[in-house]
This record gives C-alpha cells, sequence and structure tokens, in this order.
C-alpha cells in the first residue's frame, strides 16, 4: 500500500500526456487517419489546444519527448524515418511552452533536453526563463545522448561511450543546480522603487565551477524562479541510468509491457532512491501507457480496430530499431523469428508483447510487433469503456506502485481528449483521481512539499542557504 | 528621394520596438517610475500585452536584444550593473516569442543570439521552430560576441579575435544557410495521407559540411518553414561588421546621435550591400530613437522632465561603460574632461551627444551625459506632440534616406503605447505609415517581394533549388 494512504482511501493517479514536436511520436501510420491532427504539429493552434484539452482533465503535465537527429539504424539510411515522419522532421520543444503557458493556469511542461549539445550556463537560462514565464510550472527531463546520428551532425564522430555520458552528464547538472540554487540568495532580488536598489550584489555570489568538462566562474545571469531548479525528470533503464536518476530525478518515465515488469521496475528504482538517501517516495514512476476509450466497451474495440489498420508496419520497424539499436531491415517481418544472435533480444520482445497483449495463439511476426507499437509505442495498450479503464489503471497501480501514467496517443489529440471525457470522471468517481489541483509550482503540486527541491536531492547541498554561514 | 517613391508620395516609416528580458533596457532608473512594468519582463502577461500594444500601432517588428553576461566593465565588477539592474539579470529572449505569437498576426520577432554560443545544429532547429509557429514571422538578430563576461562564463578565457569573430560568424551562417536553404526541396514534404508519405526521402539532402569550426555531414531535422532562413538582422559598426552585414544582413539597426552622422552611416551600409552584388535597398536601416509624446506639446516636455528625473546616473555609466569598453568609473562624473587618452572617446561622445540635444551652453560632464542615456538610450531623443514628433521623422527619413526607427523606450510599455496612440494616427495623417500590414510573411511585409531570400542574398546560393540540376 502507497504511503500516506489508508485502506479506505483510493491513491490519486497521476497522468503526463507524452507528446513530441513532430508528425509521428509513437504510432505510425496513425497520422493518416481522419481525426488525426499531428500533422499541424508546426502550428501554435495545436499545442494550445492540447494544452486546454490535458488542462480540463487535470492531467499533471504534458511531457515533450525529443531527439536531434534521425532513426537511421534501420536500414542505415533516412529513407523510412522520412517516408513514414517516425520523429523525423522533429521541431525544438522549448519553443512550444510560452504559447501553452498563456492559455493554462495548472499544467505542467516535461521539456526533453540534453546534456551533450548545449554549455549549461546558457541551458540554465532557458531553464530559469521558462520557469519564470510558467509561474514554476517546468519540468527538464535530461537525455544525456541518444541517436548517433545527433552526434555527428554536432561536429562528434559518435557519442561519448555511456559511462563517460553519464559522467559529463553528472557535472553539467552540477553546473546548472549551482547556478540555479547557489548564485542568487533568496532575498538578493530587492526590486525597491525607493532606495533605487534592484539586486542587492552581496548577495549574488559567484559559483567558481572548474571541473573536467566545465569551468564557470561567474554568477547566475537568471534571478531565482519560483522552483528554482525545473523538476527533474528521466528515463533511462542501464544501472548507470538508474544511479543517475536516485540522485537527480524527481520523475521517472519507464515503460514496461507487463504488471509484473512494472513492479519489479518500480521497486528497483524506489531501491536505488532510498540508496541515495532520499525517501522512496519521492521519485514519481510514471508508465507508458496507450489508452483506447470511448463510451462502451464495444466502441472502444472497434476504434482499436478501426486504429490499427492504419498502422504503418515499417514506421513501427524504424522506431523499434532506433530503441532497441538493432537493424530490424535485416529480419523478414513475416518469417518466425530463428534463434540467431541477432534477433534474441528482438524475439524475447516480441514474445513480452505477445503476451501482454493477451494473444496466446501463435508466435507472434516482427509484423505482429509492429502493428502492436503502431498504436502507440512500446507500452501497454488498453482498450475498453472508461469504466473498465479506470478500474484496470487502479489495478495496476495497487499492484505495481507505480504513481501514474505516462500517455502515448496513437491519434493526436482524439486520444487525449478521449481519456479525459471517459476515463477521467471514472477515476474520480472512484477517488483515484484529483478534482482540483493543487496550489502552487509543479513541484509542489507533484509532492504537496513547497516549491524548492528537498533537502535529500542532490541539488540541495548545492542551494546557497546550505552553503552560507548562518546568521545572526 | 528614396527608391519608388515620387514627389508626391511620401515614403512610410517602419516601426521596430526595442526591448530587452529585463528590468533595466537603455533607460537606467526609469524601472523606478509608478507607470513603469519593466520588472515584470519575467511574466507571460508583460509581453503578449506588450505585443498586442505594438500590432495595434502596426509596428513591423519587436526586436529582442540580449546579452549572456554582465556589463562588469565600469569599475570591473557586477556590484553597479546588478544594483541598478542594468541588463542584469537577464533572460532568454527566444523563449517569448511563442506566447507572442499566439496574440497576434502579423506583428515580426527579431530574437537576438550570438553565433559564439550554440551549435549551429541545434540552433538551427530553434530558428525554424519559431519561423513555423510563427507562420514566418521571426528575424535573427546575428551577434558575434560582444561582453568578455560571457566567453568566461562558456568556458573561454576571452571572445575570439575580432576579425576571427567575423569569420567564425561567417561559416556559423554558412552551416545555417546550409541546413535552412539547402537540405529539403520545397516539395520533399508530401503529407500524402492516401500514398502514406509524410516526405519523400529523394527530395531530402545531406549538407556535407566541412569546414574550419563545423562538421555538419548530415540532413536538416526540420521541414521548410514559411521564411526558411528567419529575417537576417545585424548591429555592427566596424568595417568588418558592415562587410558581414552587406552580405547577409536584410535589416540593420544603427545608433546615431544626429541626422549627419546617421546620413553618413545609411550610405556607408547602402554602399556595401550593393559593393557585395544586391541592390542598395535590400537592407532595411532601422535608426535607434526615443520618442516622449503625449496630446500636445507642453505635455510632452513635461513627461521627459518628469523621467528625466528617475534617471539614474550609476546604471547609466554602467551601460556607456560597457557599450565603449572603457570603465567611466575612473573619471569623476562632475568634473569636466580632461584631456587624457583614456576620455578622448568619451569626450567626443559627450559633445556629439551635448550637440545632438541642442544644448549649447557650458560643456556636459558624464552626469549630463548620463542623464540623457539614462532616458533612452545611446540614441536620439524626441519630445513633442505627435504632430511634431511625425514631422522630426519624416524630416530625418528624407534627409538620411534611413528606412525607419528601432525605438527605444523610458518607460515601458507606456512609451510604445504613447506613440502608438500619439505619433502613428499623425504618421498615417501624412501618408508615412501603413494603415493596414501587408499579406504574408515578415520578409514579405518589409520587401514586398515573397517570403524568402533574394536571390542576390549571400544564403541564395545554398538554397536547394539553386544546387540541384534542372529537370526535364
Amino acid at each position: 500500500m502507497a504511503r500516506g494512504t489508508s485502506m479506505s482511501q483510493q491513491r490519486e493517479i497521476l497522468f503526463n500526456a507524452f507528446d513530441m514536436n513532430c508528425v509521428v511520436h509513437q504510432s505510425p501510420g496513425l497520422w493518416r487517419h481522419p481525426d488525426d491532427k499531428a500533422s499541424t504539429y508546426n502550428t501554435i493552434g495545436y499545442w494550445t489546444h492540447l494544452a486546454k484539452v490535458l488542462e480540463k482533465g487535470k492531467f499533471d503535465g504534458l511531457f515533450i519527448a525529443d531527439v536531434l537527429g534521425t532513426y537511421d539504424v534501420f536500414n542505415g539510411t533516412n529513407e523510412s524515418p522520412l517516408r513514414s515522419g517516425a520523429q523525423a522532421p522533429v521541431n525544438d520543444p522549448m519553443m512550444l511552452v510560452s504559447a501553452m503557458a498563456a492559455v493554462t493556469e495548472n499544467l505542467g511542461f516535461g521539456v526533453t533536453a540534453g546534456t551533450a549539445y548545449e554549455h549549461p550556463y546558457a541551458f540554465a537560462r532557458r531553464l530559469a526563463t521558462l520557469d519564470h514565464l510558467t509561474n514554476g510550472r517546468v519540468g527538464w527531463n535530461v537525455v544525456t545522448g541518444y541517436l548517433p546520428s545527433a552526434a555527428r551532425n554536432m561536429g562528434q564522430e559518435d557519442q561519448m561511450e555511456h559511462d563517460e555520458r553519464y559522467n559529463h552528464a553528472d557535472e553539467y547538472l552540477e553546473v546548472v543546480y549551482k547556478l540555479l540554487e547557489g548564485s542568487w540568495e533568496d532575498d538578493a532580488v530587492q526590486n525597491n522603487k525607493e532606495t533605487g536598489i534592484y539586486t542587492d550584489p552581496a548577495k549574488v555570489h559567484s559559483i567558481e565551477h572548474e571541473g573536467k568538462f566545465f569551468k564557470v566562474p561567474g554568477i547566475a545571469i537568471t534571478e531565482p524562479s519560483i522552483q528554482r531548479t525545473p523538476v527533474i525528470y528521466q528515463a533511462g533503464a542501464s544501472s548507470r541510468g538508474i544511479k543517475f536518476a536516485s540522485e537527480n530525478a524527481e520523475a521517472v518515465f519507464v515503460t514496461s509491457p507487463t504488471r509484473e515488469i512494472l513492479k519489479a521496475t518500480v521497486a528497483k528504482i524506489r531501491d536505488a532512491a532510498e540508496a541515495a538517501g532520499r525517501d522512496r517516495y519521492d521519485v514519481k514512476i510514471f508508465a507508458m501507457q496507450t489508452i483506447i476509450t470511448d463510451e462502451t466497451s464495444e466502441k472502444a474495440q472497434a476504434k482499436y480496430e478501426d486504429y490499427k489498420s492504419y498502422a504503418d508496419v515499417e514506421g513501427a520497424q524504424v522506431l523499434i530499431s532506433g530503441w532497441m539499436g538493432i537493424d530490424l531491415s535485416e529480419l523478414n517481418p513475416d518469417e518466425p523469428l530463428g534463434a540467431n544472435l541477432k534477433s534474441n533480444a528482438i524475439q524475447s520482445t516480441v514474445e513480452t508483447f505477445q503476451k501482454a497483449s493477451g494473444d496466446d495463439g501463435n508466435p507472434w511476426t516482427i509484423r505482429q510487433l509492429a502493428e502492436w507499437v503502431g498504436v502507440g509505442g512500446f507500452g501497454p495498450i488498453t482498450v475498453g469503456s472508461g469504466a473498465e479503464v479506470a478500474e484496470k489503471l487502479i489495478d495496476w497501480v495497487d499492484y505495481t506502485d507505480v504513481d501514474g501514467f505516462n500517455l502515448a496517443y496513437a491519434v493526436t489529440p482524439a486520444t487525449f481528449e478521449d481519456v479525459v471525457e471517459y476515463v477521467v470522471p471514472e477515476l474520480q468517481a472512484r477517488g483515484a483521481y484529483k478534482t482540483e489541483y493543487a496550489q502552487g509550482s509543479l513541484r509542489n503540486k507533484l509532492f504537496g512539499d513547497g516549491d524548492r527541491v528537498k533537502e535529500t536531492h542532490r541539488a540541495a547541498q548545492y542551494k546557497i542557504s546550505n552553503r552560507l554561514p548562518a546568521k545572526g
């Protein structure tokens, strides 16, 4: 049972919407569906409408994924990603935030940005700016690297070696924390029209950072925002990734096709947080999930069948190849998988998803996996009426101890509109979903414990209030 | 007389508003004025209100200046910049655009970004994203570097040497042009729900850039936006700066305290454009100007006197020191300037501004210069009724051949609201200001010749349509 709940009180489930500034995020082929608006991703109207829908449904946040390269793992070219639109073209996520913040009051915005691409001095300013403009509603999904194609276009021969990438990211976050937490005292800004003092210079401190990768001698150029450090998100399943998350992440995104796998993953993340000296519930865990819902079970099932008919198998193979780092173009999608070395990981993935789908017939081929992935990505797909979906989500939360779900779309924004219309009221009726937003910043909404990082979080050691001698 | 006008037709004057994501842009001390809202720079409301005011007044654009460091030239510390708020703290300008674009339809947005800080691959994507979101209303004010304090915090010992900085910037723009103009053919994006082809891969080309500073082998990750390359702005007065502008800039910002100096500067820029193979009117030139206006001449004069009483001499000295690269703290602000070497440039500046102000009394001290600068920066200040200001601006345009004005504020947004209320109608009544926006992109609004860079512009050589063999 979750901390702070009793038998009579249902735990409230958190919802993030999962989107990306591109045409095909997790559902290749479905941009062709008549209801789909994904190809208007490059207009402000798409994003402000989505933000309003999500706020109406009291979603905690919109999580915007990102890559800076193409999924050229499949067949070693850009051909299939471009043709299918699989996460290419893809626009910048940070530029979307202020327009959406202007039409909402409570929705959080988790933007993805890599530590490999921009100097932390300039990047920390972008984060602070967004936290100011949103009144403290910004999260940063930290990625340490991803696609080799991105690294090549940034003038690197390849990504840094995996562990070194995390060492680099560790120092990158240290610089960001020092700038956002450790430079300006809380009362440095006086904004005093009488005295004419905007900032008291004695309360602004140089961070004097000198590390292996970065040298930042000066002060932060931004005044403190509500959260200072945005809520830190992370998605990383390697052991080095989980160590990084255990120290830095306040929200973790996971993708687990079954309840059993999810339960184990959640326990591993909470154990790691505890090992890092934090409370095991100081990390909110969101499991990827795609929901197809409607007024009735039958209508939802018919909708799913309709969606499936638009799934693009080639596009799905492009995404799976990128996610797994294995070129699926070398395998016949319609042949049963052989026992060759390259397909072992794939075979186990196919089997897991087939099991998750409840299909215990003939072993799936890659095409069948791709059809599954085509309607919302690598997570589980739940099809049913609002009540059915609500019951299933509650069951998953109770069984796995996960905090909530990162909801991918099949068709956008219709998938999110459906969840808001059919699922949210059913969850609310069961006491399993907020009926009002909590006050304050995104961090306070998630944890109910103030706007700033907790004292047990890695960033807290850089707080200026923890570094200056006590006064008086 | 300007090209394309006749004796009977008055040339239309262009207006840019000049602002910055900070408390004190060009008018130190005036944030203390009761009408001033500058200290709400970190809220969305400030910017969306300003954008609506400017669009109501049919301004061509909002130009957002930027620095990534402090003005620590004065006295060698951050003390005075922080106390006075002189361009510190300062937030990121790009994050503001989408919120303002959502509440306007025609206003352009000129954002400042340096070539020294971010890799052009990631930066080109930010530009493309903003051009998409604004429907082609974005300009990029290119700066090659500025404050040594910024360079130090980005891990550089100092800025690159001046000419090398421009060589680096030249290649930076080359990469941006290749990505935005030379990768995706116009009809690469098919967005065809029937065939399932989002992009035709055969129409997307790797840029294969290999230069002294950058190596970018791949394709652009963004699809073409309306303008592709945003309108390129520049402000640079050195001969290398003017060469750079002559090849790249479509709009140039200049600061000239007198008509005579402005006339010479305008001619020099137009000559340079012509020498670079372009039409001398293919560069729109905006002169910095601060307008204090009201219903009557008397009320405007009283307003000016009121504003002057808030000017912060120390803050002005901070800005002047940064702009000129000379530490004014070493000079007594109330003593007549001696003939020492350090003060020669200052002395000539003081004399020029005194002359521009029309004050032919005792020679100004630095304090008097600072008081002048305190109400709107290093440009001329025009005080008068709407009609008086309109006559003066028309006179300046006729005399100098400048295209328009880059309007700084004394008090924000009141200074802009006053211009919209009192000056714009008087200019319109004289046929010297648009009564409707032109259609299309920012570039088309400025030049009336389509959304894309002209064939004589440096970026045109990288257009994919100019690089592929003719078809058929």
